[in-house]
């Protein structure tokens, strides 16, 4: 099943969106928002699931869904916490940064709370105030869980992911350096982070989804040119299922909580850190990765951070080539 | 005004309290909860208040008020981000550490991100599974805002203050230097916040609201006996309206976004981290400045953290000796 919300109020209206994303159907007179449904899912989840089986077999009025009139499916959330499950990115990062990577990184998840009070739709521009501060994109998976209880283990959190989708975790590179410094984490360089147009069951991906990770080509196009061509099945350390334990260790989830993967980054097939795609490479899913491997290459960095008018995508396709999630698809506005 | 939840849902349901804290009259049906209200502070607000003027004249039915029926006022919220407004108490905990303090801590906000999923009430035990973890409590007050627009100055943050309280942020002292030493803030050393049974307009609070401080003595008891009497109103270096800019620097705040200032602390009159209740000081809000200052006089901390059996009270009164949050009264147990 495939879920989205349109604008209405601070938390959108609930829809559910055909397999091909061409059409929905409006699912608010079961359930108003995502997260009602979210909050009781086992009352809510058969209805609405009906309603999704209907849509797909015409059964009912459909209307058709454009991505750009969706917002957010979550327009704000209880809870966003990023997982670093991909550890070259981890590496690369903190090589930028002059700084090493302990070997604890490669069984401890590496985790920070996010701010979860204003999540962007995938079609909203991308608003930066001042370049200087050197903004860039991360495009990651993200699932969201029902109630997750203290103590749950990696196998046990599998089973309370609901839904899964895209984010661009939006990062002021320049801002982070003296913040992490400070070693409370990121509180002025993680703006908004921008959340793909429609969120999908774990069942409804099919071969995709394995044991707690995605294992599709994620596709990042930068000012119309192919950026990044990763995996994100492969190089995965840590699967949502661990992501989720290590979170609640201390702690119970509420329902509608969102845990990211990390900036999706895969290895090149000799164990380097890999190359750009107009090299022949897999290319990166941030452009802080990019740039530290022109600066090992070329001794400085190439590729400048976003700029008021660049243009980006984000975006993972079906074994037919299908769009899973609908693209995060914006560009870099003054504001 | 005073406000707070009473049990229903996941959200509570919205009542209004007395000044002296002994009746509350519903008013869940202006708008059913705290979230509801603070997402439409305009609209709702002269209705609450209108009632809270009539509760307060005997004009309407009113019921009896007693804080253990209480829930947390928010028992979940979009945001909580904790600041370090009070310098001292950074300097001891660092100081725990081996860690020296940095000249810009003075001037730059210190704030972390943290879980706003699970709020829990002032009556309600401090839960905790392993008494190795370390718990401990900090005592401070909190603000919670209403829309803040990106960029808003101290000045403009301090008019977007809806309501003030106490929080009892939990801190498992024994998991804190191996989270912090991974760089990206708390995740598993803090656990589920408690708050105070009632939230307050900084109208209602008088003279003891100051310019986004609050000048009024915080008490805290352990087991019993006093173990804080500090006056929040001072060394708080830095106001709310400064802490609020800060966090809004690159990001706009939602309604009802929580903002802490970090533990109470006072120094000594002589400058040095003060003393220990028993020994005629203002003692602490929390238990590693105790046992800091422990360590330095006597080579090693003697009071231990929260063992389960133990019992904890936070609390705030007026000019008149009369609860103004009600107390944060709590007893820790195993689970």
């Amino acid at each position: 099943m495939k879920l989205a919300s349109l604008p209405q109020g601070r938390d959108g209206r609930l829809i559910v969106v055909s397999d091909d994303l061409a059409w929905y159907a409006d699912a608010d007179h079961i359930v108003p928002t995502l997260q009602g449904l979210l909050d009781e899912w086992d009352r809510y989840f058969p209805l609405v699931e009906a309603l999704s089986i209907e849509l797909a077999h015409e059964a009912i009025p459909r209307k058709r869904f454009h991505e750009r009139e969706a917002c957010a499916p979550l327009p704000r959330a209880y809870q966003w916490v990023d997982g670093s499950a991909y550890v070259n990115h981890v590496e690369l990062v903190r090589k930028a940064r002059g700084a090493e990577l302990p070997d604890s990184f490669w069984t401890d998840p590496l985790m920070y709370q996010g701010g979860s009070d204003d999540l962007r739709g995938g079609r909203e521009p991308l608003v930066l105030a001042d370049e200087a501060w050197g903004c860039d994109f991360e495009a990651e998976i993200v699932v969201v869980t029902g109630d997750v209880p203290q103590g749950a283990t990696a196998e046990q959190a599998l089973r309370h992911i609901r839904l899964v989708g895209l984010v661009n975790d939006v990062s002021l590179r320049n801002l982070i350096p003296s913040e992490l410094g400070k070693g409370f984490g990121f509180v002025q360089s993680k703006p908004a982070s921008h959340l793909s147009p429609v969120f999908v069951t774990p069942g409804a991906l099919g071969d995709a989804w394995q044991g707690g990770k995605l294992a599709r080509t994620l596709c990042v196009d930068l000012n119309g040119k192919p950026f990044g061509r990763i995996e994100a099945g492969e190089e995965c350390t840590f699967d949502f299922g661990v992501l989720i334990a290590h979170l609640a260790k201390t702690r119970k989830l509420g329902a509608g909580s969102i845990v990211g993967s990390g900036t999706v980054s895969n290895r090149g097939a000799d164990g380097s850190p890999g190359k750009p795609v107009a090299d022949g490479g897999r290319g990166y899913a941030c452009i802080a990765e990019q740039r530290m491997v022109e600066a090992i290459a070329a001794g400085e960095a190439a590729t400048p951070f976003l700029k008021w008018g660049d243009s980006l995508r984000i975006e993972m396709r079906d074994a037919k080539g299908k769009s899973i999630f609908g693209a995060i698809e914006q560009s870099v506005v003054k504001g």
